[in-house]
């Protein structure tokens, strides 16, 4: 069904018509038509020719070559160095898009796209998105825009219910939630409503001694959040994990750290614990390491920005234990909640305490509802002022799709992970590295017992470019405990077994042809 | 044209059509139907169904109040405490919008809102965020997906070169820009650059001496970037203006207060001015300003959020004057240039000040395009790491208006403000406080020579609430040098000459019975 209608039909708003027919039959001087950038209908034509243009895309996209093929500088050749002074039509621009946009992209929505961590999505959260774009509504203070604040309000509750989260999280309870744009905010914001919590009660001058933990499988955003928060770098440690504790944090490393350095004097704060790192899914040991946190008052967030979708399905959930005694969680839908881009869900106990650092009050913004503090003013919940209907696309995903459908949903990828793994275990020249605790295996090819680490490595990275470079599967590496590993990510929402079995054969070729190749040198 | 096809036809994907009547149909234990989150032809069907229902709202927009008239808390009553276990269609989902969300929402798009600064849009923006969505790609490094990268690198010169800016600040040149989502990053970012910069020279324990400039004028997001970065709050100078400069920042004072800080042995850092403030669009002097960040070694940021995009045209071109002095600017064109939220273009001229404070290095993200320093990686250019093919959005404005288009809509909002300037000055009850300079009026009513300022406060206050009451109108105050303004910033997408006119009537209305009232007292 397609909904196309001859771009003359509805240009009479811009200027490039002034020579158009229908005005050229006007003799004298014809009127100089006025530009209008939102005409209803105008916009209901072209949206609805974008709509099959996105869809033929998604129809097609395995034609394409996943990971993109092109060189550094392709673009800038191919398009004018300035913009244009009249308009060009719509068509003109998806021909450009076909012909010279997408060559260059990385299909992230490909079936055969098994890097990084998908970023999964949906008719629903689509729709969903198309109307936060629509009312454009911004929403920084409750007045603003009273249903943007209140469903997201909803949604957050929604959604921690789910997660089986307690009251002290929710609006229902005794906390609250808001949706962010990514972990990095997430961080950043609650790292500095830590931050201000400490300087308030060990004085300004104390900025220089603030420490903040993590691991060295937490997320980089986390080192760059506190050098934006103001922490000194000398001041971020990076706890080193190993292949003993499947790279998850070990409690009692944690508190020698932090007891070294209360013996030196500095002010440790804030700790960052995973569920489902970047590298290898590691999930850190909630429990235990709040028994940290709370010995030496250090606010501890928790980021599960992949793995936490994953505790909506009961099976997972005790990946969450302990939850009640942190500070804050955050976990991002676009990954495995089919939400597309961007969408992170934060939860505080005390968004006073986020208030508190965050809060601004100019005039020209003052209202009686503000005023009254009978209302959530996210504004003060985030590092912006303005922000979108958040949280339209995350209410269309849970109403379309239902709790049940999202838990099937997670099942399957975890279920299709689980058949790679069992393809690699069967193959004797490929090894699983680490536990497979979601979807993403980490494996490597491992065939001479003989090998040095080094070549093991070189091997390995031969393959993931002979891979890669077939533009039929991407996939990416990481390295752990000095070890050069390669994930398998599976779960973009087009990803069916089908695909999961194609790639394996297509990474079996290429282990063939490189250890061909090596019996061949 | 609408097309509407029944939802039963396209749901055969979901767990709630088991009980449905083709599969009724089928007598014994019928298939259990895979869930689908992305079938190509429902994906068609709910779009397009979506984009009528979004057409068919800009359509009526005028039917609904523009503030909404509705009570804190009203929505969760209207909506179940947890997410639905199954699915629910669209159809019903978007009779609850209609019902339950609408009523909620403070109208942005509607032609009568003159409340703040206004959120332009267009069909072209909406069809590029479209695209946008759709790829969902994550550009947080050039290899993850190139043509994002590059048409992002492509759109910042196309914009820079429309605002004739120096080649010191395109990618063509030494400098270069990027898509932030909001004028708030933009100054958080380029804030810890600089913060990195001067601690870099003078010694991390410096950092309780640093200090920032701004005015009283500046927006509000200043200050809480400042702290973020960790920035003492008594080190913000928050300098004043005054109605004899129009609320512009003077270079005089500016000078004075940051001798006096070098004489305290402080460490001033960075200035931020404005063009076209937040409550009157004041400008400030970049060139006398630049002289002081100059000889103090100051990072120099313009925020322009609002007043930058007007520069396109070359008759306010002027207000730039003096930008190829300064480190970085910021304009908005989620707010004039009709792209929707969010989109804030900051430009820096020295891009490796911001990759030296923001870069990460994580091994799973490291490649050899990255590595061969040939490419920009924008994940070292924000807050976060992962982001949006943001660019789509603005190429599709540019290439679908041109750039006669998009100076002629600035105009149209300048000349309707104008209008509704000339409108006040007829009414020898009102008066202009400020000059305007782009499409914002700043006036009040002010009809008794005799009355003290309290009490023409008074009046102005009755005169807002009794405006934004009706629903018909929704327009905001300030207050500037002890006076309270109200504010009337013209140009929505929609507004027309006619709204600008009943909007007038309507405020003369309110005068009317709000003296006819005190006469009555």
């Amino acid at each position: 069904m397609h909904h196309r209608r001859s771009e003359a039909a509805f240009s009479s708003s811009k200027i490039h018509d002034m020579g158009s027919l229908e005005l050229r039959s006007a003799d004298s001087s014809p009127p100089r038509c006025e530009f209008k950038p939102l005409d209803p209908e105008e916009f209901r034509n072209q949206a609805h020719r974008m709509v099959d243009f996105i869809a033929d895309y998604y129809k097609g996209i395995e034609t394409y070559p996943v990971l993109s093929q092109v060189q550094p500088d392709y673009l800038r050749t191919c398009l004018p160095k300035t913009a244009p002074y009249l308009p060009e039509s719509l068509e003109n621009i998806l021909t450009d898009v076909t012909e010279k946009i997408i060559p260059g992209m990385t299909h992230w929505l490909s079936p055969n796209f098994f890097a990084f961590f998908p970023a999964t999505v949906s008719t629903a959260a689509f729709v969903g998105e198309m109307l936060c774009t629509s009312f454009n509504s911004v929403g920084f203070n409750w007045l603003a825009s009273p249903a943007a604040t209140e469903l997201e309000m909803i949604v957050m509750d929604w959604l921690a219910n789910m997660l089986k989260l307690p009251n002290s999280f929710m609006f229902s309870g005794t906390g609250g939630g808001v949706i962010q744009n990514t972990s990095s905010e997430a961080i950043l914001v609650t790292l500095v409503a830590a931050r201000d919590r400490m300087l308030h009660s060990c004085g300004a001058a104390s900025i220089q001694k603030l420490v903040v933990y993590c691991s060295d499988q937490t997320h980089s955003t986390f080192t760059k959040a506190a050098k934006l928060a103001g922490i000194s770098p000398h001041n971020v440690r990076s706890i080193t994990t190993n292949l003993d504790t499947d790279f998850a944090l070990s409690p009692v490393l944690v508190r020698s750290v932090v007891e070294a350095d209360v013996m030196a004097g500095l002010v440790p704060f804030y700790l960052c614990a995973t569920v489902g790192t970047t590298s290898t899914t590691a999930i850190d040991p909630l429990e235990q390491i709040a028994d940290v946190a709370t010995d030496y008052g250090l606010w501890m967030h928790v980021d599960a920005a992949y793995g936490g979708s994953a505790c909506i399905c009961p099976e997972f959930r005790h990946y969450l234990d302990g939850i009640e005694r942190v500070d804050s969680l955050s976990l991002s839908p676009h990954k495995w909640l089919l939400s597309y881009l961007d969408c992170c869900c934060l939860w505080v106990k005390k968004p006073s305490s986020l208030m508190k650092a965050l809060s601004t009050d100019p005039e020209y913004l003052r209202n009686k509802a503000s005023e009254s503090a009978s209302v959530v003013d996210y504004k003060d919940w985030q590092v912006g002022t303005g922000r979108k209907f958040k949280s339209l696309r995350l209410w269309l995903v849970m109403r379309s799709y239902g709790v049940a459908n999202l838990q099937s949903h997670i099942r399957s990828d975890v279920r299709m992970a689980k058949m790679f793994e069992g393809l690699v275990k069967s193959d004797p020249r490929f090894e699983i590295v680490v536990p497979r605790w979601f979807a993403l295996v980490c494996f490597r090819l491992n065939p001479f017992s003989w090998a040095s680490p080094g070549y093991t490595e070189l091997l390995n990275r031969k393959l993931l470019e002979w891979v890669n470079s077939t533009g039929r599967v991407y996939m990416t590496h990481t390295i752990v405990g000095g070890m050069y590993v390669l994930r398998f990510a599976v779960g973009t929402t087009l990803t069916t077994e089908h695909h999961v079995a194609a790639a394996w054969k297509l990474i079996k070729e290429g282990a063939d042809a490189i250890l061909k190749g090596i019996r061949n040198c």
